[in-house]
């Protein structure tokens, strides 16, 4: 019989004990239901433990990813791009999450400043999650930890699909059947990790030897666990018969969370304290800055699948790659019989084996071979496919010369739409904003000598007026003024600074309806 | 003694007959300031015949250089453009025509839709020049013989220095040395061309045999004029001590047009008529369009050149290229140990033999050799210097595309000054206008829904009132309104137009103060 601790000594949600390894913890898992009672519902609580098990998607969607430059930035990390023209990253993980055995609500776990990414990703997919979103970076560790507490609370018998938001999978099919080979042994406390065949003796990922089986299925302990190495031992890695870690897993929430209480009590100790804040928005969790930060930023495979004697591996059969590369991406793309792949307006002439992303702007690649070249509206790549190496020193010389190119691209998202720069002069500014439905803005002339603003599409209120066609507005000395999209459309306007400074940064804050 | 015709009976100005081969032609020189005047003053006549022979730097700017897209264009061929920075290689060839034997007041025969670019280029010299504007494209002997028409009326024993507009030479002191050479020669009714001795076996140019001394200079007769060659024959006219034809010349503007009288007399008697129209302004003449119209297309090489038996050509030792591709442009330009050249804003990492040139926008090149990488607002070019040969059919596809980017970009000049498009939305669309000191526009709203305006920097008078500061002013309906800088800065405003159409479109007509 489990004993009830009061909810608060634990953080409002924690994992149940699983009697793993001949321990019993304290740990208690309570449906949403029941926060904040006192005396808990033992029978809800009882018909809660018992609840059928559910697969609930754990999506990982905390990365930077620079590497992809000058697609990617720090303000819009890899995730959220799509790099065929079709669904982003994120949005191919969610879909790639979804089936019979599965939650349709996968939790995702991500910074704080993606959270109108992520939310714009669901939205055109026409979906819902649960959004615990990170104050600061803490690596991943931290981020499975409070996505399993926070799993708990909605099913205290939940497996957890932990997927990086950003990885390339082949075959939809054969990963889901690769779910059911690991269920049983899931259940049964086994930490699984997805094991991919080495398509070649890569130094950018981790290696696995699996051992003996797990039961009579195709799940086997992992013998070893081994970093990046180097290409030598790589190739010896290959003939021995390791196998990729994908760092992607499967497991018991309660399993992880028994675990990492002992490796790396302090973990789950700062994740209990970060969710104890209330609920920032509709499904959405804002982690407290001051719990999270005092985490030890470390990756669960060094604070957990290395040192666990319940490490498994499930080999699988597709293709996987994290894509953490231009000759990555190439090679996940659909390429024509010459090697080639161009998205958007990309043209190419007597080209081999060469990749063209073009963000609307006419790119004509011609008479090459083993190239990648990227067009955005700011910055233009031009990389040799069989030498990414250089990509790295001058990405840092770009950060050490303080470019912003290198951190942030010309349009940039914020919870209540978007901005993108038009021109700037000397002596003036134009910025073209974006209002999504259901957002208000208050803006104040600061450092700006005069800032105008002039709708192009949509309709707003602008304080106790309403603007329609190509209406305009004076922003007065030091009022504060709103602009509200009371309508059901994106509302369009320039916003127009003579003087220094962007006319964005007069944007004093923001209220989005039914969001953060 | 010659016959004085009627002015009229040839155009108002014609070529004064030269006896260089025994034949007397009717051809009458008038200066300028009798044009009008009968019976002509004898003694004016008299005294401007007998004037000091001078050399007038004739330049041809008429070419289109669709070789070097996405730079060039249609609506701004290469010799209004920089390929290091600097100068635009129209300015160049005028600041290499200049020096103390040669008039200061250059000729320059161009297409009418490329005026204010001429304008503007000879405005930040600080320089003037008589502007003979074509309406319409008829090759290089049309173009010629215009030019020595006009240099006639300026001084009946001119000698004229043709030169393309968009050629590059190193060597500016040996440029004009060569004119020295080849002055006597000229004078004495040779038409000279300047040979380049070749760096290689070229298929782009026309060769040259030259055969026995004209008199005691370095200037030799032509004994042999080819087209453009195969590789093998290139071979075989480098081995033989063939020259390249620059397509340069330095002639008598009589002797000239005695030859084309007898080679090709459709001609002459095309481009006087096209003289006859008045001046359209200050050192501007339009040619007349029916008659320019009327005149055979055809270059001077193969019309004159190859046929006449004054041909001759002086041996130069500078280093001289049309820079008609990007082969030739890299070889051109200044470049580091590794074979590099950075224009712009360009980054290059681990690159050999790289020609990077970038108009307003971060481009980094990594690990790649033999490439040039050009990027502009609209269109990024990357093309492999080893083989250009994949450009030509690339740029005729965007043609048969309808492609606007393969004609214009997205900055055009006007003579009125300027426009840019910012941004092309659902609904609406964003353009920067600069209107210049002087120059005066009428709007009136067509096509557009709505048109707005928004001052950015500069002052306007708008109808009858003044914009300052960030200013706006709204186009109603059907009616005419008037934008005219008075003052003595650029004024630059956005036009913003809802509905379909660009906004600069609304302009009906443009006045511009001591020009067209």
């Amino acid at each position: 019989m489990q004993k009830l601790g009061r909810v608060e000594d634990h953080g409002y949600r924690c994992g149940r004990n699983k009697p793993i390894d001949g321990r019993v913890r304290m740990i208690v898992p309570v449906p949403l239901a029941l926060l904040g009672q006192w005396p808990l519902d033992k029978a809800a609580c009882a018909a809660f433990w018992d609840s059928k098990m559910t697969i609930i998607p754990l999506i990982l969607s905390g990365g930077s990813g620079t590497r992809l430059w000058p697609l990617s930035r720090e303000s819009k990390p890899k995730q959220f791009l799509s790099f065929d023209g079709g669904p982003t990253l994120l949005q191919r993980t969610i879909a790639r999450a979804t089936g019979p055995n599965l939650d349709p609500v996968p939790i995702i776990v991500g910074a704080y400043g993606n959270h109108d990414l992520v939310r714009h990703d669901l939205k055109r997919m026409g979906r819902r999650a649960d959004i615990l979103l990170e104050p600061c970076r803490r690596n991943s560790a931290p981020a499975i930890t409070v996505g399993c507490l926070h799993a708990l609370s909605r099913d205290p018998n939940a497996l957890v699909l932990v997927l990086a938001s950003d990885h390339y999978i082949d075959d939809v099919g054969l990963f889901q059947s690769g779910l059911d080979e690991a269920t049983a042994a899931a259940q049964a406390g086994y930490l699984i990790t997805f094991g991919i065949a080495p398509r070649e003796p890569s130094t950018a990922y981790g290696y696995i030897l699996a051992g003996e089986a797990v039961g009579h299925g195709t799940v086997r302990k992992i013998t070893r666990f081994v970093e990046k190495p180097d290409r030598s031992t790589a190739e010896r890695y290959v003939d021995d018969g390791y196998l990729w870690n994908s760092g992607n897993f499967l497991f018991s929430a309660a399993a992880f969370l028994a675990e990492i209480e002992t490796l790396a009590p302090a973990i789950p100790q700062a994740m209990r304290k970060a969710l104890m804040p209330a609920q920032a928005g509709p499904s959405t969790w804002l982690l407290n800055a001051e719990a999270f930060g005092q985490s030890p930023a470390i990756s669960v495979d060094v604070c957990v699948m290395e040192k666990t004697a319940r490490a498994a591996v499930l080999p699988v059969r597709y293709d996987w790659s994290d894509i953490g590369s231009w000759p990555a991406i190439w090679q996940a793309s659909v390429r024509d019989g010459g090697g080639n792949s161009a998205i958007g307006d990309g043209h190419l002439e007597d080209c081999r084996n060469t990749f063209v992303h073009s963000e609307g702007r006419l790119t004509v690649v011609s008479g090459v071979c083993d190239l990648a070249v990227i067009t955005t509206p700011d910055a233009v790549l031009v990389s040799n496919l069989k030498a990414p190496d250089g990509l790295k020193s001058a990405f840092e010389r770009l950060i050490a010369q303080g470019r912003t190119e290198a951190v942030r691209g010309l349009a940039e998202s914020y919870p209540w739409g978007g901005a993108d720069s038009l021109a700037n002069g000397p002596g003036y500014c134009v910025e073209r904003l974006t209002l999504s439905p259901g957002a208000m803005i208050r803006i104040r002339r600061a450092s700006l000598m005069a800032l105008k603003g002039q709708l192009l599409t949509g309709s707003l209120a602008f304080d106790s007026g309403r603007l329609a066609d190509l209406g305009s507005f004076s922003i007065d000395d030091h009022a504060v003024h709103t602009l509200n999209n009371d309508g059901d459309l994106d509302a369009v306007f320039l916003l127009i600074g003579s003087g220094d400074g962007r006319p964005r940064d007069a944007i004093e804050d923001a209220t989005i309806q039914g969001c953060l």
